[in-house]
C-alpha cells in the first residue's frame, strides 16, 4: 500500500507512546516533571534513542545533546526535512507540552514504515536539549545553539539552581555527543505542538496554522543595596534590594494588565535575594520578567515600560538596578510557502483550521533563522500547560499529527 | 585591692578578645559571618570554652546550647545573676553585634578575678544559640526555648535553607548538652549590646539606658496560585503567587514610609518562590515581612494594616493568601529598679546618658519573661549594624563596659 491521501497515523500507537512517556519523571498527579538533563531525561531519552533504533532510523548526537534520528530518502545527498520539538518539561509540566511533537515525528515515521514508503529526501526527527529553560537558562538553549544564536562554551558553562553546569550534566547523563552543533543545510524544520492557549479548544478548531510568533521581550534584572538591621535602621536610610525587585515586579504585572484588553501579557517569573532572611534588609536581588503581544510596537512599547520601571523602583528603595541580560524574539518568522501547505493539506484531510499566532517561545523560533520553518497546533483543554492539569485527548492530537505527516511527506518528496 | 567605686574593666585585654573573635567566621572585609551551628559558630564556641575555663569558670551546656559559665558566689545556693548575649551573625555581620554582651561579661569576671573578688551571689555568662535567626527562623530560638516560649522538641526540628535541621547540626558541632533549658531561679540578666541605631553616636553619648523595647509585629505569610505558561495564558486567567508576595512586600514597604516621620518601620525581608523559573507563573510564594513602632498603638494599626494587605495582595494576584505565623513582642518588658541601678551606676562612673528605646530584637526579651532584665547600649558608628560596615571603638565601648561590671557587682554583692 502506498503512501497516498487517505494515509493516516496509528493514534493508537501514537497515544500508547505518550503513555510510556508519561510514566517516566512523574511530577503532580499526572503531569511530568522531567527537568533537562536529569536522571529522568536521560531515562525518557534511552527510550526515545531505542524506539527510533527500533524504527529503523539512524541517531546521532551533538555536542549539545540534540538528539537526530535519521531515515535515508531515496537522494540521501538532500538536504533532510527535520521535524521536532523537546522532551524535557518544567517542574511542575504536563505530558504533551514539546512532547506531542518528538512523538508525533516518530509516529509520522512509523506510520512510513508500516507502508514501506521511502521519501525523495531523508526525513529526521529532533529532540532539543533543554527548551523548557526550567533548570538552565535561557530557554531553547541547544536550538538556539543549533541556529548560532550561543556559543558552544557558553552554554556548557549555563549553571542550574542545583549548582551543576550544563556541560557537566550533559556528560553526567551520556548525552555529550560528537556530532558539531548545526551547521548543516536543512530542507525545512516542521514543529507540531500544543497550542498552550485556549483559542482552538474554545473555537473547537482542529488544526492551528501557525502564522507568526507574537513579539516578546525578556529581562534579567539585577538590583543592589546595603544590608542593614530590620529593626533599628530608619526607613530613609534602608536600602532594601528585595524591595525594589517587589517593586519592578507589581510594575510588570500592572504593565500586563494595561494591554490585557489587546491580548498583551506582562510575567513577574523569578525573583531571588541574598540574605534573604527575617531581621536583615538585603543587599542583592535578581529578577527576570518578561512582556508579550502580539502587535511588535506595541511590545516594544511595553520594553520600554519595563526598562524605566528598573530605574524607579531601584531608586525608591534606594538602590541601583541594571538589566543585565536581555532576550527578544518574534514576528513573521516562519516560512510563508510551508504555512500555505500546511493550511493546504489540513484542508485536503478535510480538518477545520484556524490562523493563529504562537504566543509561546518554541525551538522553531531558531530554527527559522537557519531554514524554512513552521509550526502546527493541535487544541489542548483550555490552553493550560506549564500544569499537572494540561490536557488533550486523542481526538485532540489526531488532526494534527495527520497534517504534520502528510506536511512533512509532501515537503520530502518534493 | 579591693573591689570599689574606682574599680575599671581592663580595656585592651578585652579589645584583644574581641579581635580575637574576629578572626573566627570572617565575612566580607572586616565582618563576620558566623551563622549558627556552622563550624564557624564551633569554633567561637570551642574559644569562649576555653577562655572561661581559663578564668576558673564552671561549664554547663543545654540542650539547646546555651553555654553557661559560672562563678561561684559567697553564698552558692542563692540565684545568680547572669549576663551575656550571642556570638553568632548575620551572613554579612559585624563583630560587635552580640559579642559585646558576652565577651563584656567575660571581660568583668577577668577583672573580679583580677581583685580576687567574689561576690556574694554566684554570676553567670550565658551565650545563646541561634539569636540571629539567619540560620534558622525564628530568631533567639534558644532564649525563646529556655523562657519556656517555645518546645525542646519544636526547637530541634527548625530547618535551615541548607537542609540540616537545629538539633543536627547541634549535634554535629557537639554541643547538645545534658542539663536542661531553663527551669531554674535566676537573680537578674544584664544585656550589653551596641544600639544597632545612629542616636548614642549622633549625641556622643556614652551610655543608653534601655528603658523598653519597640513594638515589633512579624508575619511568615504564604501564597497559593497556580503554576501557568508565560506566553499564552492569559493575565485575566493567571494566579501568580510570586506577584502576590511581591505586592504584598511594596505594600509593607508603604507602610513603613506611612509611618517614618515618627520613626516607624516596616521591613519586606524575605521572600521565596515555587517553581520561580523564567516562562513560568509561580503557584506558591512565601514571604516574611515585620513593622515596628515605638507607640504600641501605633504598631497595632500598622500590623492590622499588613493583615489587610495580605487578603489585598493575593486577591489582586488571583491568589488565596494567609498569615501561618505571627511574632511580636515590645513594651515595658524591662525590671525599673534595674534600669534605675544602671542609671546611676553609669552617673557615678562620671558617663553621658541617655534613656533610649530598644529597636532590634533581643534575648533579653525572653529574659524578661524568667527574671528581672535590663540593657544596657554603647554607641556605634552611624548605628550601622548586619552589615560589615559595623564600626566601634574602644572608647565607644568602654564606658559600657564598666557600666555593666559595676551593675552585675552591685547586684550580685545585694
Amino acid at each position: 500500500m502506498a503512501f497516498s491521501s487517505s494515509t493516516r497515523v496509528n493514534l493508537e500507537r501514537f497515544w500508547s507512546t505518550i503513555e510510556r512517556s508519561a510514566e517516566i519523571g512523574r511530577g503532580r498527579e499526572g503531569g511530568l516533571s522531567r527537568l533537562a538533563l536529569s536522571d529522568a531525561d536521560k531515562a525518557i531519552r534511552d527510550v526515545f534513542v531505542e524506539w527510533c533504533r527500533e524504527a529503523g532510523l539512524a541517531i546521532t548526537i551533538d555536542r549539545v545533546g540534540n538528539i537526530f534520528a535519521r531515515r535515508s530518502g531515496l537522494d540521501d545527498t538532500l538536504p533532510p526535512v527535520l521535524m521536532g520539538s523537546h522532551l524535557d518539561t518544567q517542574a511542575n509540566g504536563g505530558r504533551f507540552d514539546g512532547i506531542v511533537g518528538v512523538l508525533g515525528a516518530l509516529e509520522a515515521i512509523r506510520t512510513l514504515n508500516d507502508l514501506g514508503h521511502q521519501t525523495q529526501r531523508p526525513i529526521e526527527i529532533v529532540n532539543w536539549t533543554n527548551e523548557e529553560g526550567a533548570r538552565f537558562s535561557p530557554p531553547m538553549t541547544a536550538s538556539g545553539c543549533f541556529a548560532g544564536a550561543y556559543e558552544l562554551d557558553w552554554v556548557h558553562q549555563r549553571p542550574s539552581d542545583d549548582a551543576a553546569t550544563f556541560g557537566e550534566e550533559l556528560r553526567r547523563i551520556g548525552y555529550l555527543g560528537d556530532a558539531p552543533v548545526g551547521g548543516r543545510e536543512l530542507d525545512a524544520y516542521f514543529e507540531l505542538h500544543i497550542e498552550q492557549g485556549p483559542i482552538l479548544d474554545a473555537e473547537k478548531t482542529q488544526v492551528g496554522i501557525v502564522t507568526h510568533a507574537y513579539s516578546s521581550r525578556g529581562f534579567f534584572v539585577e538590583f543592589n543595596g546595603e544590608t542593614a538591621h530590620a529593626g533599628p535602621c530608619p526607613m530613609e536610610h534602608r536600602r532594601n534590594a528585595l524591595v525594589a525587585a517587589a517593586r519592578l515586579l507589581v510594575a510588570v504585572d500592572d504593565i500586563g494588565w494595561d494591554y490585557a484588553d489587546t491580548g498583551g501579557k506582562a510575567t513577574a517569573a523569578r525573583m531571588t535575594a541574598w540574605p534573604n532572611k527575617a531581621g536583615i534588609v538585603s543587599d542583592w536581588a535578581q529578577a527576570f520578567c518578561d512582556v508579550r503581544h502580539n502587535d511588535p510596537e506595541v511590545a516594544a512599547v511595553m520594553a520600554e515600560r519595563v526598562e524605566r520601571a528598573v530605574g524607579v523602583s531601584a531608586a525608591r528603595a534606594g538602590c541601583t538596578g541594571k538589566v543585565f541580560e536581555r532576550w527578544g524574539w518574534g514576528g513573521a518568522i516562519f516560512d510563508q510557502q510551508m504555512i500555505a501547505d500546511i493550511r493546504t493539506h489540513a484542508q485536503a484531510l478535510g480538518y477545520s483550521t484556524r490562523d493563529l499566532p504562537s504566543q509561546a517561545g518554541h525551538d522553531a523560533y531558531f530554527m527559522a533563522r537557519v531554514c524554512p520553518a513552521a509550526m502546527i497546533f493541535t487544541p489542548c483543554e483550555g490552553g493550560i500547560t506549564h500544569n499537572n492539569n494540561e490536557r488533550a485527548t486523542r481526538e485532540d492530537l489526531e488532526p494534527g499529527l495527520n497534517v504534520l505527516l502528510h506536511a512533512a511527506v509532501g515537503r520530502a518528496d518534493r
